[in-house]
């Protein structure tokens, strides 16, 4: 968690909310990204999208069954369904999401083969979140 | 949605799940994309998400309230993720998706400001993706 702490904290200074996600296969990192929806000028350039892509581009796989997703935020909709089509082994989030995760949805997103585990370095992926609003309501 | 079956054959000719998406914006299409997930091995390169990116980049805007995507098939939870986080006027969709369908979520998964329609050509657009299978299981 700590390297998608790195990459959320270059989100950050980019004046993206801070979000970061590296994909862990064997041990060994082979993606890493931070949220760049306002650069890329793409909704759909959250942190775990740009990863997941990353990934199956380094494996030659659409499938990262054994891959395991770190990412500092609670996945929303979106990365959950996109997540759940890699078949993804594992995911491990650091702070929820109340507004916009995927887990405000009843029914299951994710895949029912990928394991979840949530809470890790909370404090400090939250904290960038809430310190990126706190700097742009001061705008 | 005539353009996103010409698109959703040239996915189909691929060797792709053939779906294919269109963007209008002001009576002009602005984008046009096909499933590349083979292509691309990339489990998020849907015919909407490519699709999305591209209207995105065309008009240097995140959203795409002024816009209509036409898709020959409907959207599953990652692509109805995304047109949420648009923000996109409205939805038009040919065949339904029993299996995978953003609708099989009992809580919306659009934005409450998109518009919906479906039911266009939709047997034109359900035709390409059971043939697709059908080809799929002889070979």
């Amino acid at each position: 968690m700590q390297e998608a702490l790195k990459e959320a904290a270059k989100a950050f200074d980019a004046g993206e909310i801070p979000v970061g996600a590296i994909v862990v296969c064997q041990n060994k990192i082979i993606a890493r990204a931070h949220n760049q929806t306002e650069m890329l000028t793409d909704a759909t350039a959250h942190a775990e999208m740009l990863a997941i892509t990353a990934a199956a581009n380094y494996l030659g796989s659409k499938y990262l069954n054994d891959c395991t997703l770190y990412v500092t935020l609670e996945p929303c909709a979106m990365c959950a369904g996109a997540l759940h089509w890699t078949q993804i082994g594992r995911v491990v989030f650091g702070a929820s999401d109340t507004q916009r995760g995927y887990r405000l949805w009843q029914q299951p997103l994710l895949h029912t083969k990928t394991a979840v585990t949530f809470g890790i370095d909370e404090k400090a992926c939250q904290h960038l979140v809430l310190e990126f609003f706190k700097r742009l309501r001061e705008k």
